[in-house]
């Protein structure tokens, strides 16, 4: 694909932040963005030049918003592969359909960076109660058993800490087709957000450690600290599994850094990734711009870091204090345009930079 | 006026570069704008929240324009006087209107800086014959002929080179109420981009210089070389002024330093400037998010330069390397969504930053 010219059309399915925050990258660039999203109101339409209002699975409004845009992308893992199919059927959606079917199969997607020869928690397949216990005899206790698709913040999840538990987490999780994975004594969690252009240029960020609170993304430190032996290792995980999907665009992904310093592969999410928001002022190029320029055909931006950072999400309530980050030196504030105030919804976030 | 909450609707009367950018910075903030332009396609209705694209004379667009919004602001300072009453009849307008109608009278805004005992070029009324020979008496020549409205970019100026020129200048200003300036023989051209914010608090952005080409801005360096003398004597010129005009948001004063080091205010502009593009990159804040603070009735940020900076304007042809320069490390391409390439047109800017 010849890169995109000014003025041309980006669509973006999903109307959430990481909408919004691709089509104010993609404004600042000089292009047009096209939302396409079932909710009425939505951060990224507040900011898009056109917004298709449908369901996914509306295949005439589907067919006219690939008509309308020059190439699309996704902002999250979950958009029905059917969706993606009917526009990518007029025009080239990034990153693939493969790469998106893998992801949303926690099964496939282990497989996958197993077959890279990246470790990854142990892990088994579970689609009946023979397997299920086949997997718990395996793997041992405490595991965690999570279903194979539409798993996130911690949703979909059940931990097991012996058989005896079993069969309860499964009936909790209705009984969908799941994986169990091993639990994993990690000393911290960490995350790489890297990018592959179209003519499969690499470029990773700094690894980055990330806490969570109720299974959801609380703070990011950029650097990690104390990265220098896992700085190498994780960026040759996140460029394996750029190169080893073919992909195009920014993708996330998440590590488990081990005691010994082994790093594992926790998942993977293709997409810009809340771990990377520091990026906007806190690197050369932040990794929405970077994901544009990747879908665009356009040269990767540096990723270099040029503060040291700190992101922190304001959940729900967190949001009502928006006013004091205002008056903090240093303190960058993001809010995302979201009316209603809901326990565990992303509000915004904050990013401090140290100079 | 108490602080604007999130997801509040910020009106922007214009459609052009310095309104989308200015959307772009509230969008970050978690506002909607909702831009007010006759352009059916405009830089600034490509990313905001709601357009009304109307003349600045239909009273009934403006009005409901003004209901729908919670503060208005405009983004360029010849939006007719008449058009900020009819909004201000309803909203909140900032820049207020005493401002904007000293800004849009070259003869009303030097004596207004006059009056604040701040220097400019020597300059005289010329109404007449009569009073533009009397004007070309007690300024002498060379001399500039400039009208009172409606002038930028160098648009609206004749040159006087001797008296016999007056006649046929004036004839070439259509005769329209105009001053005539001494001509400065300046060392350099600089501006200072400072705001205030409904509290009367103050933050200037470091003085920087600006080389034109035809007229146009062409090049801006943050912060002006070999400025150390002169950087306190143009920010609290800046200061002077916001206070004077009990100004809410950002200005842009346009300097000429003389041999001497003497500071001459040229003119101001009452709105986010050209030379403070590099703030995007280059500041703790940019003039865009400080200009959303100051009108939103929020604290000011952080002017503090982070990066010695040059930006450069791409002019007409210009934009057509836009290529190279997303292949430039340091770099940041801004392109405005604007379709049409013509010559003299701001079609995008580029910022470089010195680390």
């Amino acid at each position: 694909m010849n890169p995109l010219s000014p003025g041309a059309c980006i669509g973006i399915l999903g109307g959430g932040q990481l909408g919004r925050m691709l089509a104010l990258a993609a404004a600042s660039l000089g292009y047009r963005c096209h939302v396409f999203c079932p909710e009425d109101d939505s951060p990224a339409g507040q900011v898009a030049d056109s917004l298709t209002v449908a369901g996914y699975d509306d295949d005439g409004a589907l067919r006219s918003f690939a008509g309308a845009v020059d190439v699309a992308t996704y902002e999250f893992e979950n958009v029905p592969l059917a969706a993606v199919d009917a526009v990518a059927a007029l025009r080239p959606v990034r990153p693939g359909r493969k790469t998106l079917a893998t992801a949303q199969d926690r099964l496939r997607e282990k497989r996958f960076v197993q077959g890279l020869d990246i470790p990854t928690a142990p892990f088994a397949a579970v689609s009946d109660p023979a397997s299920l216990a086949r997997a718990v005899a395996e793997i041992g206790c405490p595991a965690v058993l999570k279903t194979r698709r539409f798993g996130y913040d911690g949703k979909g999840q059940a931990r097991i800490d012996s058989p005896g538990d079993a069969a309860a987490a499964w009936d909790g999780l209705e009984r969908a087709p799941a994986i169990l994975e091993g639990f994993v004594e990690f000393r911290r969690e960490l995350s790489v957000v890297a990018a592959r252009a179209a003519d499969g240029s690499l470029a990773a960020y700094d690894v980055v450690e990330n806490r969570h609170r109720d299974h959801i993304l609380h703070t990011t430190t950029a650097p990690a600290p104390d990265a220098a032996a896992i700085a190498g290792p994780a960026r040759r995980i996140a460029e394996a599994l750029l190169t080893g999907l073919d992909y195009i665009g920014v993708i996330g992904v998440e590590l488990f850094e081990l005691a010994d310093r082994t790093l594992l592969v926790n998942e993977f999410a293709p997409r810009v990734h809340n771990s990377g928001h520091w990026s906007i002022e806190g690197a050369a190029t932040s990794q929405f711009e970077q994901h544009i320029r990747a879908i665009a055909g356009l040269p990767l931006g540096s990723p270099e870091t040029l503060f040291a950072s700190e992101m922190t999400n304001l959940i729900g309530d967190d949001v009502r204090a928006w006013r004091r980050f205002l008056a903090e030196p240093g303190a960058h504030l993001h809010l995302y345009g979201k009316t209603e105030v809901r326990p565990g919804r992303k509000m915004g976030h904050v990013t401090r930079i140290r100079r």
